[in-house]
């Protein structure tokens, strides 16, 4: 894993809430990004017992972005709200990772993203349920919570999935050989982080007769806001309607 | 509004299970059909408040549409589980209103149509309510709750969006014009609900400065599983996994 890649959002001691203001609004673009992906899902998964949980997967990401965009704009101080924020803002401007952004692909693709980066969350939340910041700390402490929901459930599909059929345990090779290379991505500010976000993949992948791929050559640019060809088709369906009519409805 | 269509849905001395079957499964229908279509909003509606909001009515259905499914095939006594019943069946054996299918246009078109569902559903809920069996009587309280709360989402929109600018009234205006030949469909069973179902939106059409359409030519046949071209697409889309691969994920 190369680290060497300057990171925009690090604090720097002249600008702390210029820093805080970039984190914060990035982990608000991966919660948005990925609603509006899992909402593809709804009604659409192979059961209705897995409809309802993506659907209440979906909300708890929009409801965290939405807590997180305006955190964001309290601390930027401009004025912008967190609709200003999710609807006004170019794809430039979205520092999202990589990985919340990709199509739903098959059921696997979905699954292995979900689970990848529900145990990244995880993590995340975990260190920023400590932050100084009350506001922060409070969102990641009820993040904590739904995100340990999303982490089972996408476990346990990840074993469903692997420990099943040859199909479907094929389609999930295939689906992490694809979505490896935006696994890098996730600990750029932090390698440290990695061992943890292992430590809770691991089992998981092993009880699924699934192995991480070899080295791959990792994508990034999410965080600096260099994204795939997909943010801007998501983009377009997601800003639309706030675009066309700001402010009000019509 | 015609009454003389012959109702297969209504209860014969000699079949009542199956008529009740019958009744049970169309409001699942309804449920599971419009859950579908909601989710096209999530993460693309005019604000975030907004889209959870949808995000949440959705769910909703979704939830109500899996407890009415499972009870339908508790009274079918055939075995066939609520997945089955949502997944399996061919847009012939859908028996939801031709509104609930409708596509979601523009947010005048998705307001209009979940506002004259939600006034339909509050008055169904509340008779069902009192229903003799002990299930159902049980899935119409809870229900009945919720269409509350999205009664109020609704009509809070439709008095904004009739209210608000020459062109969201004018959307408005369209909106209802074009979804109004679907409105005697409801009330084919039932007449007499209809007047309950007008107390309720009446109030809110006035307040909105909206005006119902004159006579129109009404739609109808969801009911006996004639639908719109609309359903294909939205089954399609429902049911193409849990078909390619039945019983399992793959």
């Amino acid at each position: 894993m190369r680290d060497e890649t300057p990171d925009a959002r690090r604090q720097t001691p002249h600008e702390p809430a210029a820093a805080l203001f970039r984190e914060v609004l990035s982990y608000a673009d991966d919660n948005l990004v990925l609603a509006q992906r899992l909402s593809g899902w709804v009604a659409s998964a192979p059961d209705l017992e897995t409809d309802i949980a993506l659907a209440n997967i979906a909300l708890d990401h929009l409801g965290v972005a939405r807590a997180l965009l305006a955190h964001a704009g309290e601390i930027e101080g401009r004025g912008r709200s967190e609709d200003d924020l999710a609807m006004l803002r170019s794809e430039r401007e979205f520092t999202n990772l990589l990985l919340c952004e990709l199509p739903n692909g098959d059921f696997a693709h979905t699954i292995t993203r979900q689970f990848l980066f529900d145990a990244y969350q995880l993590c995340l939340w975990e260190l920023l349920s400590a932050h100084s910041g009350a506001t922060l700390a409070g969102v990641a402490a009820k993040a904590i919570m739904e995100a340990r929901y999303h982490f089972r459930f996408s476990s346990s599909w990840v074993v469903r999935l692997g420990g099943g059929t040859d199909e479907s345990h094929r389609r999930m090779e295939t689906a992490i050989g694809d979505i490896w290379r935006f696994v890098d991505e996730m600990f750029e500010d932090d390698p440290n982080r990695r061992a943890s976000w292992s430590r809770l993949i691991d089992p998981v992948l092993a009880e699924a007769t699934l192995e991480k791929p070899a080295q791959v050559h990792q994508r990034r640019g999410g965080r600096q806001g260099i994204h795939t060809e997909h943010l801007g088709h998501l983009l377009a369906e997601m800003q639309s309607m706030a675009r066309s009519y700001p402010g009000v409805a019509w």
